[in-house]
């Protein structure tokens, strides 16, 4: 366990780890940190503005079949698979579809092929919190001020790493590095950091070799993508209580 | 399997692929690719400089009893643990004390924290070889030549990632970039390259925050991390034959 080598409680702060995929999660210690889970394109992006149009609950269910069972409740669902969304369900993963008035005080079902199956993989952590651009500023506010142990878990695709997700982990790195501490584990800390700031004056424009960028490409939402690289346009902090993600924040529109 | 998508094969070029941590390589093909296996500090540095003064063999073991085994069948023996050898056997896991004229023509068994276990785990594929920084040029000449796909498997700190394995995974991948293709795996190729880049010209400088770095500045062998990072010091080109290891190039001293 690299937490069993925790430095950082020596000098009174707590620890921030960046985990590269939910393959890697078991050689963390998640009880007593806020895990930050982030996928970047799309999942935790459209998460962040569900909320910020007023959603009161997202439950991340495991497939289509939940979702249905959900859509019966009365529940709004979103289901994505292979980037595009599937038939008979109110929207997709595109950021832009959650865009919409009719969301406000509703309750949502949301399955996404790596984004939901991550929060799943967090859900016994000490708290688990939806990062993404969108609410980069509000979410290392609300870090700083929890005093706990942070790890950012990056989604990645189908459990391998990608850049987009170790971006952002980096984001939070860059942002956080005075208010916390390295632990051993820190060589993805510094990894994240470095590609970071290569990348962040054009985050699309770095990213446009990378393998799921590439992917999504083929889908033509090259719209979504530069979306959901634009920091803080949905500051919400949405946050796991039981089973459903609510929005901690107060700012919603 | 970020195999079922590979492209390369569309241009005729063999694929390249980093594996960032043993914990990964179930994400990965390796049945058609020759695997890398790098534990820069120390294990596969260690075994390069073994084989350019003249080791016949190395058998990778699980541990000091497996290595007690074949001490009595006449082998020299190295066991590391935490960093340090283990009391009772010939090596530890320092390149400099493998820089002995006695282990001309000798076969050795070595056990070491997380290199003989990388390269366990990559036995099956359809060739495994040693990667240091000190046999680099010589590896990437008879990889280009090999026409297979290839796979760098970074040993890491128990399963987890780490700098030096990945500066080493860039460095293959810049220098292999034109005769090879990136797979929808390519993020791990493009961040490691990044990050070779950003480090290669003080690699020893870059990578003094970093966590193995440290662990091993506790046991003072400044001497040794500096040698692991000097480039072809020992043009040597272990391959797995059996269950043991032999130098496939013909310029040992």
């Amino acid at each position: 366990m690299i937490n069993t080598h925790r430095m950082g409680d020596a000098h009174g702060k707590p620890l921030i780890e960046v985990c590269f995929s939910p393959a890697h999660y078991n050689l963390y210690d998640p009880k007593e940190s806020i895990v930050v889970v982030a996928d970047i394109l799309r999942a935790t992006s459209s998460i962040c503005v569900a909320f910020h149009y007023g959603a009161r609950s997202i439950i991340p269910v495991k497939g289509p079949e939940e979702a249905i069972e959900y859509k019966k409740l009365g529940y709004l669902t979103g289901v994505e698979r292979q980037g595009e969304k599937i038939e008979g369900f109110d929207f997709g993963n595109s950021p832009f579809s959650y865009m919409d008035p009719a969301i406000k005080g509703r309750d949502i079902a949301l399955s996404t092929t790596n984004g939901t199956r991550a929060i799943q993989t967090a859900k016994d952590a000490y708290k688990v919190v939806i990062g993404s651009f969108l609410n980069l500023d509000i979410l290392c506010e609300w870090l700083k001020n929890q005093n706990q142990h942070v790890i950012t878990l990056c989604a990645g695709w189908k459990n391998s790493f990608n850049l987009e997700d170790t971006l952002f982990a980096g984001a939070l790195v860059y942002r956080l590095r005075n208010h916390f501490d390295f632990s051993y584990g820190r060589d993805t800390c510094i990894a994240a950091e470095y590609l970071y700031l290569l990348g962040r004056n054009d985050m699309n424009k770095f990213l446009k070799e990378s393998s799921h960028r590439r992917r999504l490409e083929k889908l033509g939402i090259e719209k979504d993508i530069k979306f959901c690289l634009t920091p803080n346009t949905a500051p919400v902090i949405p946050v796991l209580d039981g089973n459903a993600l609510v929005n901690s924040s107060v700012l919603a529109v």
